[in-house]
């Protein structure tokens, strides 16, 4: 049996160590057009930053560690050109010498990766994209030429145009994010992104929302690099020795295409559960192929580096006889920016009302660990539940430490199709430092069930204003201090402790309760539906709402 | 509808604010025979270290603040000294006055907690507990009276134990830590708990094993304080201005057992799934009540904050109407102790030996995070798999940081009923300074994976010697250096990157295979079978050995 691999990173790789250890008779050959396999791309930004200070950490496998240890014929500078399906061959091209050769095939597994979305810009001014090893060394050259401290546009701001950002301010650059739609980190939704703007900017980033580049300071028939700054859409020149594009990626799917493989709508590489394309000879994982979507079924694009090592995995399973099949994907993600961690999983809002999809939704603002213990600091969450079933849809979570913890948790139990509810009853590791005894997971479960019982009813920050246009009365049931240093228009103060003795004050009609972040407007709720009145809570209470301000 | 409760902290607090969420019109009356209600037992240890330094910290809530916001009547320095359950009263006493009176009830919440299980020392010591804010008081008062730097002895190292051992040691104090048994933390196996040893030793606490207190250096006919050492069984003298009894508690049951209540078999008050004890008017929550032993079963012991919130809050909803069925539960522990974090989940090895159920075991050594990323901290995991099913009986972890991410993210799959090669499946967060591509988690699915599958076969560290005296061979496939800088006593060398060149210079006849974690020796092992060795992996390499030798 011999296997090709079109890709020696994540996926690739992944694949030809386990097909090794499945199958020690197998020929195994792997193709990578660049100069590096089984590189950390995940750790390039981190690189750029000095973040991390040993490339060699970066690069743990060569082609002969691999033969060494999985006799594996790893060809780096060899680009895999085409691939002639009836044949079993594929075509490939040594990138240094230009030299072309075929192979032949038993099985073959696409494990490109992705591509950039966007054509280069050529306002005079090079850009860099983060991607590959030689990227960090195109970057770290430019920013060394460089007098003095300098600039840099990032454009793009999702994860990796994040990372981007934090690790050249950490190593002393100037930058400017520019971000063509109102909102960085579109996989959140605008409250919640909302805060990691104000952190970026609290951080001297020049954050440009709504804005794109048109154009340089160079003169216009310049070529090379003779400009110095990037004109944007609002009329503002930005300095920029170096301009990085993180708009995004779309998959590779060159290969398969011309090969006539099917492509999926959403533009990857079709795939069955056991990761086969439709030529049951040519198996694809990774950031080219398509995932079953935990949340919508349909095939999604999930670009992240454990699918596509658990996917490589599956493909060596499948050749070797012991098909393993793909869960849906729940598509996890996590970002570090600054001192905020940002994660999300499955579905947000935004989507879940596109796809007119009922859905429950939660705001809390749950501490790390036990109040009482020093240290604890606060995370904002947000949940998405189906209205019909109480599944989870996604969730998002920004703050400090014990982000990553929650996404995880929330990340299991919805693929384990445990209900959001159920989230109450999950026994989570408690001692003050790490947790609290109702841990911010089961409190999410608590609020989630007083949802589905229809014990508590909520109203979303940006169903607020429409609300009291419609006749109903806010009441801010904080304490009179809190309400004095800042509060929503139109809300009256009434302390939830004197709720119960002064009800009788509040005006007929449709009420909307809040407090500092939905817990005692909850209990307030509860007292005031009991008193009599018709009572609904603000979720996420003032934080949320003004997070949606922004 | 008039609710009693007796005790006020975690389940019985609980119960109530629930309840007056539900029902605004109930009494509810709340006896707490101590002077603190609602208060922070998790935290005292923290408090007697001075990491805590604010006492009202742990008092949020008082009798006052709960009449306010929930209408509650809570009377401390009250205690239930009987139930009529035919009359549906019980009878209390006023801890201050001793003045006795008579409370009749529609519905009894019993969440009476535990009491220690310990008959108090008499050497001429005062011993003392800590679980009330009294105690802490207590102790605080015996260390401010001693001249210089004062000795302490802490019985029993279990949870509370080695907080107290932290937190005496945080606040200058020299400790000797006296258990009975041969080994701590009684929930982890011996090559788990061996390396907390280590690190209190490393920290300047004397730890003492199976040792037992028989003695002070008192006058026999002393009385009160005037012994400053206590006699171990080891025939030593340990200096002790403080002696703190740890040595574990059990649930309170004697309301209930003197009511004629059902006791179960482990101890606790029997419940069924609504929190109803054997009189249906009769609840019982928290660390006096049993619970369904998600592994086993039976009645279980779980005595911890989380469950006992949970189920005051169940009760309340079964009181209402609404009754909210409790999940057998799966017992998460966790405790941080110096630099180590150790957590624990379902049953150990020890248990499933003794109970003759058979299960699988894979010891992990992961990073907490990429390992190419600045700060990630190796961890030890020991998972427990069932034979036949495939499902989450148990985990262990100690390491340092990530170490209560990854048992609540097993907690919840065990929970969900997710099996063990499933963890291999999870999406969970990846960003280099969060995890891994292939996290921890996913890397015990891997391995539990090749277990399920019969892909590769493995011995446990305690089996070795057996099986070596049985014929096997022992080859060592680290490299040369790693090898001389210490390996096991019987292991040929041979580097897994020659394995397949030089294998025929191995002894015929079985193989056992390590390297230093067993990540290694998987590759070997698959490598030598299919090579045609019978070949075993020792699970957990030759850092769980070493661990078992302590
Ligand atoms: C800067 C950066 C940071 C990231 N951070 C994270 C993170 O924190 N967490 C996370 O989960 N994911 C992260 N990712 C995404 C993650 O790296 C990818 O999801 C993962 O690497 C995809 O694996 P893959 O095998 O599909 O593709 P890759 O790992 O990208 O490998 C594809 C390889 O195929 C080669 N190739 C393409 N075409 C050909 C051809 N025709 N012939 C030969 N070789 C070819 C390419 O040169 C490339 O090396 C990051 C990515 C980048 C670039
Ligand atoms: C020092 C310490 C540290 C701990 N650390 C952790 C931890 O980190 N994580 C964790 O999960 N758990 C921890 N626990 C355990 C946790 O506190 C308990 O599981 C939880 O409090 C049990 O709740 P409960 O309602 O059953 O009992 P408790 O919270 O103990 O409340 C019972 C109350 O009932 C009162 N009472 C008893 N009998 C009567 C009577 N007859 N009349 C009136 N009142 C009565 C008692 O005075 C007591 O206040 C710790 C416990 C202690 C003591
Ligand atoms: C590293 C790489 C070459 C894969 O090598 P690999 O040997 O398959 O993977 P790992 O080193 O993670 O080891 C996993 C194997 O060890 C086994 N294993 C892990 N810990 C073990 C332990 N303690 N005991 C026994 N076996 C263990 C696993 O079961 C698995 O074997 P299997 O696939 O046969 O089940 C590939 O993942 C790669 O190139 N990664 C870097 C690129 C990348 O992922 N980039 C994106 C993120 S930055
Ligand atoms: C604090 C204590 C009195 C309970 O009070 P409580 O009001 O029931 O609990 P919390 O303050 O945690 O609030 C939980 C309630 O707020 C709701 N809630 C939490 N966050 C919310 C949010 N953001 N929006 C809306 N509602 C929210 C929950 O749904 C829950 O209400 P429910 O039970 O009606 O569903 C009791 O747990 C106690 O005494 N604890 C201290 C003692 C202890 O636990 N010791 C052991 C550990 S140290």
């Amino acid at each position: 049996m011999k296997i090709v691999i079109v890709g020696g990173v994540a996926g690739g790789m992944s694949a030809a160590t386990r097909m090794r250890r499945l199958d020690e008779s197998a020929e195994i050959v792997v193709f990578e057009r660049g100069h590096y396999v089984s590189f950390a791309n995940c750790g390039l930004p981190y690189y750029v930053g000095g973040v991390i200070t040993d490339r060699a950490e970066l690069l743990l496998q060569t082609p002969e560690s691999l033969r060494a240890r999985f006799r594996l014929d790893v060809r780096i500078d060899h680009e895999v050109t085409g691939i002639d399906r009836a044949g079993q061959t594929v075509s490939v091209r040594n990138t240094l010498t230009g030299e072309e050769s075929i192979e032949g095939y038993d099985r073959l597994i696409l494990a490109a990766g992705a591509t950039t979305r966007s054509e280069p810009l050529d306002f005079g001014l090079a850009t860099h994209t983060l991607r590959t090893v030689d990227d960090v060394d195109h970057i770290d050259a430019v920013l060394a030429a460089v007098d003095g401290s300098p600039s840099a546009v990032v454009i793009g701001g999702g994860f990796i145009g994040l990372e981007a950002v934090d690790n050249l301010v950490h190593r002393g650059v100037h930058v400017t994010l520019v971000q063509r739609g109102p909102q960085i980190l579109t996989p959140l939704d605008p409250e919640m992104a909302a805060p990691v703007v104000a952190d970026l900017r609290a951080h001297g980033v020049d954050v440009r929302l709504g804005t794109h580049v048109v154009g340089s300071d160079a003169p216009v028939d310049s070529a090379g690099t003779a400009a110095t700054g990037l004109l944007l859409s609002d009329g503002s020149l930005v300095p920029a020795d170096l301009v990085i594009d993180a708009t995004g990626v779309r998959p590779d799917t060159s290969l398969a295409a011309a090969a006539g493989l099917r492509i999926g709508d959403s533009g990857g590489i079709w795939v069955d559960e056991t990761q086969a394309t439709s030529d049951p000879r040519i198996f694809a994982v990774g950031d080219g192929a398509l995932k079953t979507d935990a949340v919508g079924g349909a095939g999604a694009l999930v670009t992240m580096a454990g699918l596509a090592n658990r996917h490589g995995r599956a493909a060596a399973d499948t050749i070797a006889g012991r098909p393993d099949a793909a869960e849906p994907a729940v598509g996890t993600g996590i970002v570090g920016v600054f001192d905020l961690t940002v994660a999300m999983v499955g579905w947000n809002e935004q989507r879940l009302v596109a796809a007119g999809r009922a859905h429950r939704i939660v705001h809390t603002h749950p501490s790390s660990h036990a109040g009482y213990f020093p240290g604890a600091e606060q995370m904002a969450i947000k949940l998405l539940i189906d209205a019909d079933t109480d599944a989870i849809l996604g969730a998002q979570i920004v703050g400090g430490s014990g982000v990553d913890k929650r996404i995880d948790v929330i990340a299991t139990a919805m693929a384990a199709g445990l209900g959001a509810s159920a989230l109450s009853r999950l026994e989570l590791a408690y001692a003050p430092q790490y947790g609290s005894a109702k841990d911010a997971i089961n409190q999410l479960g608590y609020v989630a069930d007083n949802l589905l019982h229809g014990t508590t009813r909520s109203v979303q920050w940006h169903e607020l204003s429409a609300e009291l246009a419609a006749g109903a009365s806010l009441v801010d049931v904080r304490t009179p201090a809190e309400f004095a240093a800042g509060h929503l228009p139109d809300a009256r103060n009434l302390n939830l402790d004197e709720l119960r003795a002064r009800h009788a004050e509040l005006p007929a009609g449709p009420l909307i309760v809040h407090c500092q972040v939905g817990q005692r407007g909850h209990t307030a709720a509860r007292l005031l539906s009991q008193l009599g009145h018709d009572v609904r809570n603000l979720d996420g209470g003032y934080r949320t709402w003004l997070a949606g301000q922004a």
